[in-house]
């Protein structure tokens, strides 16, 4: 199978260190090969019809872009990368902006209509234009997969879409971001007040120097979007989210709901007529009270009642969990 | 697609029931029309080759076999059934029997040896001849699925089989037992002791009449067996599994546990060399500590690191889900 990776930054060179290390495993398991013809960053692109080395790739990367590889180009950018190579499947993992969703929404629509299948980690794209990416897939007769843009290594979306097949899914809820749960979970557990957790959690590279996105409940509002569009089919864009943040939230509150056997936790909520974000209160026990940097999604069910799924829902290995298992599927589907 | 039932307790009256509530949702969203073409319970079958009516059969089982149904038959007629009947699959419903897996042994080969295909939720079978079983589907060209055996409506099996494709899986644990764990939770929450905690969930229908096999671990020793069997491919059987049971944990302890931020789950784990059934202590926020009656599977994986789905582990509607489920990934597959 012929690659594009867009995007080499922790995600990207994560995934070529997995191709290189699953080598074998692949292709004894799933007869799978994964051949990256070309890699893109911000600053060039290295390419080679017949396959990069990719441990020599992820060495050139280490100090500088990826154009420093023989034969690589300072310059050439994604687009043309996409337009020139032959290649079955574009990974698009530049990093998300929720504004446009550029420039992974170009890199996106280009790949379709180049006729590849297209794997994203990007929510960017999918909540500025989720429905005019589905169908220009459909259009274009190639494959659409996201499942890395929601609950990291977790695989809620294809969870929904083929194991809970025969359930109407009336509701999915979920604690989708691992920076606030962590930040929350350590609040309850040790009393100490948000402003210390947080610089704490920046300190560990948990938070990030802004952490304006998480706390705030952006980011749980696009997974929320995300998740309406993919699952429910709401045709949800992310304004159409109320959202409230973990700021406000005191040693106090956090203190009562414990000694009452609970917990807080920001939740996400997706249901027809309501896409809501904001802090819950969670009874210790209840599935979704899982604590440090995990994330947990809850489906609500006509047969099955509920039924919820945790894992971590960030960092690069766990992460290209998701992005290969799309790959794999993707390769078990058509073939190639 | 034509059905026989086998077994018509509960479940294969839950099932019939969603047969019947859903047929409208199946035929729009999967374009597939359950025929049920025979029903066998203990006594008697009922048959017609054009499908049976099912809410009419419902209403002939409230108080008398199916063989009261009109043209039905009196008699042990579940192999014959399955002989005689044309039909693309079988469900085999009947009750668990974990020492020779019979009748539900001899029903599935009869059905696999018939070119049917099987989907079951008898544990019996599986624990006593799952490698059989797997093979001689193979040979006979038929499809064989279990969702329902492990876990209830909690898709466990292919979870791991489809979803999880790319990682390595290290080891499978879980609170498999909603019973037990309804014991342990009450005991947690409220201090009551082991003994009249039973008695009351005997009272409420939760707990059997004879509770063994649930209290001293045996249920989860066989759907640790089954996962071992079906996820980890080991060759394992019931008594190859190390069993501990809950009926000596005290009071004490519990609060002790409680005291420390913890709980106590009766928990089954497998991995390559070692199957085992134990009473563990799982502190709250954990992903296993999940309270009443619901089930927990936690994968050890190496690129998504763990991931846990939970959800109800029994009952008629919730393990329908499963039934259902492979039945409609039956008609995706191979259509009819």
């Amino acid at each position: 199978m012929r690659i594009i990776l867009i995007g080499f930054g922790n995600l990207g060179k994560g995934l070529a260190r997995i191709f290189v290390d699953k080598a074998d495993f692949l292709r004894k398991t799933y007869g799978l090969v994964p051949h990256v013809v070309a890699v893109a960053d911000e600053r060039g692109a290295a390419m080679d019809e017949n396959g990069l080395n990719l441990s020599k790739l992820l060495k050139v990367a280490e100090k500088k872009s990826v154009a420093a590889y023989e034969g690589g180009k300072r310059g050439k950018m994604a687009l043309e990368v996409i337009e020139d190579m032959e290649a079955d499947v574009v990974y698009e993992l530049t990093p998300t902006n929720i504004k446009n969703g550029e420039p992974g929404f170009t890199h996106i629509k280009r790949a379709m209509l180049t006729g590849k299948h297209v794997i994203t980690s990007n929510k960017g794209p999918l909540v500025v234009a989720f429905g005019e990416l589905d169908s220009l897939a459909r259009k274009c007769g190639v494959e659409f997969r996201y499942s890395a843009s929601v609950g990291g290594a977790i695989p809620v979306i294809n969870l929904a879409r083929r194991l809970l097949a025969g359930n109407e899914i009336r509701e999915v809820c979920g604690v989708l971001n691992g920076t606030t749960n962590y930040i929350l979970t350590r609040m309850s557990t040790e009393g100490v007040p948000f402003e210390i957790v947080l610089r704490e959690a920046q300190e560990l590279g948990i938070a990030e120097k802004d952490p304006t996105l998480d706390i705030r409940g952006i980011d749980t509002a696009c997974k929320i979007t995300i998740l309406a569009n993919s699952i429910l089919g709401i045709d949800a864009k992310l304004e159409h989210v109320k959202v409230t943040g973990i700021d406000r939230i005191s040693s106090e509150a956090i203190r009562l709901a414990r000694e009452a056997g609970q917990t807080i936790k920001l939740v996400g909520v997706a249901r027809r007529g309501s896409l809501e974000v904001g802090p819950r209160l969670v009874p210790f026990g209840h599935p979704l009270a899982v604590g440090g940097t995990l994330n947990a999604v809850k489906f609500e069910l006509d047969l099955a009642r509920e039924i919820t799924i945790t894992g971590f829902g960030a960092g690069p290995q766990e992460t290209s969990s998701s992005l290969l298992g799309d790959l794999i599927d993707i390769h078990r589907t058509l073939g190639g």
